[in-house]
C-alpha cells in the first residue's frame, strides 16, 4: 500500500477521536515484515483524563502488550501530526523503524524545528513528514478554530 | 522535610526497583499543598515489558488515575535520575510544579544537557539538579558496571 493509503486510516482515527471531543490526531502502526496493521489508535487524553494518553503513546503500550514484545522493531508508524518530544522519545524507546508524519507542528514537533534525532544516545528512526499534509493539517487547523469560535 | 529526606525516599524506590531487575531509577510526587507523598515508583520497564514504564511516567499515570485529576498542579518530583526527554516532556504535559532530581544523566538527560525547557511550547517546571547526587549516581553506576561484568 501507498503511504497516502495508510496515512488515510490514520486520519480516519483522527475524525473518530474528534467525535470523541479528543484533538483529532490519529495513528497506526504497521509490520514491516507483512505490511499488515498492528494497532490504531486516536488521541485518548479526555476520554483518560490523562495529557499522555496522546495517541502514539497509546499505540506503542497496546502494541507492545498484545504483541508481548519488549520493542517493535520492523514496525512504521504513521500519524497524522508530527510527533512531540514526549512521543518521538517514546517512538525511539520502542526502536519503531520508520515514522511517516502528515502536519508539521512548528511548535512542539520533535523532528521539523526541534530536532529530537540529533541527540545521539536516542535510537534514530527513519522520518518522513507531510505526508498527506493539507488533509492533515486542516483537520487540527478546523478543530482549533471550532474551539476559538466558542 | 529537606530534599535530601524526600530523596532518600526515591533512593528507596531505586534499590526496591534494583531488587526486580530493573534499571535503578525511582521517583516520588509530593502535594506541595500538605507535603504529603501522592505516589512514588521505581522503573518498572522489564516487570511490564515495556521500555517506556520509566519511574517518572508510572508515578504520573498512577498519580492521575489515583487523585481523577487532569494535572499534577502544585505537585513536585523527586527522581533519583534526570528525566529524559520522554518523561521531561510528560513533566511538562501533566504541569508537575517543581523536578527535584539526583544524578545528572549526560546522555539521555533533558534538562543539563538538552535544554527542553527552551523550547517555549513546553510548560516550564522549576528544576533543581543534583540533589544527593554521590548517593544516586552510585547506585545507577554500579548496576551498570555489575551488568557489564556478567
Amino acid at each position: 500500500m501507498l503511504n497516502d493509503e495508510w496515512m488515510k486510516l490514520a486520519l480516519l482515527e483522527a475524525r473518530k477521536a474528534e467525535i470523541n471531543n479528543e484533538v483529532p490526531v490519529g495513528a497506526i502502526l504497521i509490520n514491516l515484515q507483512d505490511s499488515k496493521i498492528i494497532e490504531k489508535s486516536g488521541n485518548n487524553m479526555m476520554s483518560k483524563s490523562n495529557p499522555l494518553a496522546h495517541a502514539e503513546i497509546e499505540i506503542i503500550t497496546k502494541s507492545l502488550k498484545n504483541l508481548k514484545r519488549k520493542y517493535l522493531e520492523n514496525t512504521a508508524i504513521y500519524v497524522t501530526l508530527e510527533p512531540c518530544m514526549m512521543c518521538a522519545a517514546a517512538i525511539s524507546e520502542a526502536r519503531i523503524k520508520k515514522v511517516f508524519f502528515g502536519a508539521y507542528d512548528k511548535k512542539k514537533g520533535a523532528y521539523h524545528n526541534n530536532d529530537i534525532t540529533n541527540i545521539k544516545s536516542y535510537f534514530k528512526p527513519e522520518i518522513y513528514g507531510g505526508i498527506m499534509e493539507k488533509e492533515c493539517s486542516k483537520i487540527i487547523r478546523n478543530f482549533f478554530k471550532k474551539i476559538r469560535l466558542k
